[in-house]
């Protein structure tokens, strides 16, 4: 039983129109996943989510970090929860990552064998270990619809040896993944839910839907009913194509997954530090080689033009930090307006991608650029004190419904928790809106 | 041209059931209003703000911080800005104190002279002075719709020739105030709009209503519409009676307030570190000597338990930080369940409220108290690690729709801001949902 991908449309560069039907809800595609790290899209209230970007449709689905709720609160709490859906109290699509990335983030804080990593926290330098087997682990207690592949990601740069031997290593992990994943996947916490809790109240009561208001709980023995009835359904298990920046190892790294028959395919390790130019050849270098009728998922990229650009090529699925670690540091997207100078970005995303304090030294430069379709405005330049109007005039977003710059630009002088949420909240909206129009540009095509 | 003020009901306790007719809008009292210190409610964004609490009315009227806001962004930018309801899009009543208690709180950094108050900034440490005149000057800036006489708030425990020569002073500023207030009243920013405006677009199209969704300004010209139009109304002045613990000098200075008759009337001074008996007792002992037909507003008050007893004894304005800022500090409050342990709470409110990091001992502590209405809870205690259960089964807001315990406290112990807004959010609601419970008391009399 795979899992059902429905293309409707396909461009000449290889651009799709698509729809992911998971066990959480049918997803757009092209789709830009916001990250929800810890098991919150940073500042951002879920029902904030459910109704931001074009059309008030919201994010379709977010993206949870394996690392991060591993450490804390713990993925055996999660799932004794019910998984992170219900953790969270989010109803739509999610995807966890496999901690590899992140752990490859840590740098000195690990060492790599054959048979996993071992680190140490972040947080209290605690040690732990992370094999294939202990990712699937806690990516089925955490119960997201779609969960990754464990992968090493390589340093940039690195030889053709070294990065030929990491991705050998991925694809024994990913071959390692596969069989923990199908011999385990029955266990995810809300495969069970419809037999538990059969007999109990409707969705609308835990969802807090009730007429009354009220939920009127017994609160001894209450227990959240189910989200939702999945009938028979499990997770789907995504495979990372590796390879560094060397194109013949991009091919065998996409062929050895494909021979391995994943629900859909990542091309990881990716925005590391690569110019933007060599961030796209290995893209276009991965796809032609992934099949057409799976979805492809470019992890951890990028900026505003960047998504587009790779969606049109036939990029499925895209994540970044990017929108709400920008907003955090005061950093607003917007569309450029007629004559204004057009540059491309190029920068490492994800770099120092742990901690909130991680911002890389592009991203926080005092400097404004514009690229073909996106603006960056620093909202803490003095020009925007007294500055009435929102953010982005063309912007539908509630934030430039609402506020004007020179309110933003207060919040973030006087360090406002408000600050943070409505910059996340526009980024967003801005990021789902460039979404929406690749979406209607595939769509529209005859 | 007074304040109109409808009172329908009284009950033998004193307690009143009015409507409050300001500028910006009716506001049904006795009322609570959230702190909105410099133009925000701590983490809560204006939106929700205006939906949480009874019947989802919202918050009726909120309060931010003289001394706050012009030290950051500066009262002559907002009133560049069209005055502080524009700047931070709110369109409900607000009311600004008047920077006396702010800069009392500031301890050794402020010099008291006959003229005014010099004083250094906590942000920068740079010198201010602030006199009736210059407090006047501000709030009127700041357009709130009511607004406070400049006053001395004397130290606890103070002697009473200490506290009579300090009232003496708040008495002369307080006829100052309302001598600069009547003769530039006219000033306030949104006095002049109608006639500024009156050719430009709608309401709807400044608060982002049209149906498009998209403003479709012109980004060079752009200049807000009104958010309502003020038919030659002006904001309110309110003087405020000192007199420290002392029954006679509150008597006194009652009486000279009501001599210089203010739209209505505050009392200060209180919830500074006496016990809650003492603060009780100087609020009943007060109220005697002001007039029936104004509004009495008592000033930073109080715990949920309070609030409730001194709307009940016959007051009808109240604000506090507490409930925001406990929030951030993981302290809720629930409702109390039928046999739950129940003692009253006692201890400063205000102790150190310049700055976020000042939260007193007692609204801290590990303990968990109970009182006749409230239970406080500490959300990071490790027994709501698993705990499915919403903060409080009774409560209707959209926290308590949604979250469990167990979700708020991993906010709490990843330092995720969402867990900030949430709490708040609740503990907002909480507290207009005791003062809604109040009003229908007050108005079920027969």
């Amino acid at each position: 039983m795979g899992l059902p991908f429905e293309i409707s449309k396909t461009s000449d560069a290889g651009g799709r129109r698509g729809t992911l039907r998971l066990p959480h809800g049918d997803v757009q595609t092209p789709v830009f996943m916001p990250v929800g790290t810890a098991a919150t899209v940073k500042a951002v209230p879920q029902a904030t989510l459910e109704q931001i970007g074009a059309n008030g449709a919201g994010a379709e689905m977010i993206l949870a970090n394996t690392y991060h709720l591993t450490l804390r609160p713990g993925h055996e709490l999660i799932r004794r929860m019910g998984g992170v859906h219900r953790f969270m109290s989010w109803t739509r699509p999610m995807l966890t990552d496999s901690g590899g990335f992140q752990v490859f983030s840590l740098a000195k804080l690990r060492k790599v064998t054959e048979d996993g990593v071992e680190f140490r926290s972040h947080l209290d330098g605690a040690k732990h270990f992370f094999s294939p087997e202990h990712s699937m682990e806690i990516q089925i207690a955490l119960g997201a619809d779609v969960m990754m592949a464990f992968d090493e990601c390589v340093e940039t740069p690195a030889t053709w040896q070294r990065t030929r031997d990491s991705m050998g290593l991925t694809h024994a992990w990913a071959k390692r993944s596969k069989e923990y994943f199908e011999a385990h996947k029955h266990e995810v916490p809300w495969a069970t839910l419809e037999g538990r809790h059969s007999e109990r109240s409707s969705e609308s009561q835990y969802l807090g839907l009730s007429e009354s208001g009220a939920p009127g709980l017994d609160s001894e023995t209450w227990v959240p009913t189910p989200l939702q009835i999945f009938a028979g359904r499990t997770q789907s298990l995504f495979g990372i194509v590796q390879g560094g920046m060397y194109p013949d190892l991009r091919r065998e790294s996409a062929e050895r997954m494909v021979e391995m028959e994943f629900d859909g395919y990542a091309i990881g390790g990716l925005a590391v530090g690569e110019p933007p130019e060599l961030t796209r050849e290995m893209i276009a270098r991965t796809l032609e080689f992934l099949p057409r009728d799976k979805p492809r998922y470019v992890m951890g990229v990028g900026y505003p033009d960047q998504i587009a650009e790779f969606a049109r090529m036939g990029v499925d699925m895209m994540d970044c930090v990017l929108p709400t670690r920008a907003a955090r540091h005061g950093l607003l997207f917007r569309r450029a307006e007629p004559g204004e100078e057009s540059s491309e970005s190029g920068c490492p995303i994800h770099a120092g991608s742990i901690g909130m304090g991680g911002m890389s030294e592009e991203v926080s430069s005092e400097t404004e650029t514009a690229s073909r379709t996106a603006i960056r405005m620093n909202i803490k330049r003095v020009e925007y004190a007294e500055d009435q109007r929102p953010i982005d005039p063309a912007c539908a977003c509630p934030v430039c419904q609402r506020y004007t710059r020179a309110y933003l630009r207060h919040l973030f002088m006087a360090r406002e928790p408000l600050g943070a949420t409505l910059n996340s909240i526009h980024n967003l909206a801005f990021y789902l809106d460039i979404m929406e129009r690749v979406r209607g540009e595939l769509a529209g095509l005859t």
